[in-house]
């Protein structure tokens, strides 16, 4: 149990560092010394930083899903789900450092491949269905094809961190981020929806104001 | 006089066979032998494959400037034009193998340096262009963020042709290039713009009846 608990910590703790600095930055020392801990804590509980690494983003990943679950039971419908889910992405990749994601894709690709790509293609299943359920409900057009474009919406959601397009000192990226999802809610939308999605950013920029 | 022909005859045939078989399936004996002329002949003219391929694109870019041009001279409205200019790059991309493209990408670096990434470039401002017309005429949103969202519909329409995004067994890439275009501009528009899209498109689907 105690164990248990101290493998826990360290993954919570090595996440946070993966996350707030990138991948190659941060060596197993700084995270033993981070954490008042020796190295061989950490190797008796993980036989590598890949080890951990699989760890940390299996971890968090788990988190996402359940968290993912939590604003869809609490959101009034398709439209305010689909925004929810939006913002809190984009919330959660202000606080990851631009090298975290780079560095996983370039040093540990056979990772990025098994847990990355099959996260993004469960993001866009998710992404189908609730806009089938949009469709059902009257909010999205019936002519649009659902496949293709939650697959475009997901490249505009990786491009958006792209330094090379969008170098981050000239664009903000909550900026390209409501463009994205404005532009994409609105783009598939019936009228019903339309007036639903202005209410939604209505409402946004209220609470915004307010804080 | 003389000369000239024969160096702009070249450029076409070579256009014409890199295009529809990609740069590295053919060679300068297989345009030669393709015109019925001596290798020497193409060599006179070009140093080498890599030049005359710099003069291919280059030509073919100034024929696309111009044919852009009146399309937009010959379109009732920004929207009408943007769908027209859309239209023709879909046709003119099914007739390019797509290895071209890749091609170029990876044995001519600075070739698609120096010439794509300019030309794509130019494209994203001549839209941003017509998106500020769509916005003093009514069709458009005035809360669009113009570059990001130019640069957004650049990286779908080259996401389109991404056989790893996109299979082309299992997509077909009118129906990829219509959700594109008809989300983004139905994402962008106002009441007055939605209508005239919805019009665009009637008219489009009856031509294709008629045909």
């Amino acid at each position: 149990m105690a164990h248990m608990e101290i493998s826990e910590r360290i993954i919570s703790e090595a996440s946070h560092l993966f996350m707030k600095y990138g991948i190659r930055s941060i060596t197993m020392d700084e995270i033993a010394s981070h954490m008042g801990i020796s190295k061989r804590t950490i190797y008796e509980n993980f036989k590598d930083k890949e080890k951990l690494l699989w760890s940390c983003i299996s971890c968090n990943q788990d988190i996402q899903r359940e968290h993912k679950k939590q604003i869809i039971a609490n959101s009034s419908n398709v439209l305010d789900a689909i925004f929810n889910i939006m913002f809190d992405i984009s919330a959660k990749m202000n606080q990851i450092h631009p090298s975290f994601l780079t560095d996983l894709r370039k040093y540990h690709f056979a990772l990025w491949q098994e847990k990355i790509v099959h996260f993004q293609e469960d993001h866009i299943r998710d992404l189908g269905n609730m806009l089938l359920k949009g469709i059902e409900d009257g909010m999205f057009r019936d002519d649009i094809n659902i496949e293709i474009i939650s697959k475009m919406l997901n490249i505009q959601l990786q491009e958006m961190s792209n330094e090379n397009i969008f170098p981050s000192e000239q664009f903000s990226r909550s900026e390209v981020f409501m463009n994205i999802v404005v532009n994409f809610t609105r783009g598939i939308a019936t009228p019903k929806g339309i007036k639903i999605i202005e209410k939604i950013i209505r409402e946004r920029i209220k609470q915004q104001n307010q804080q």
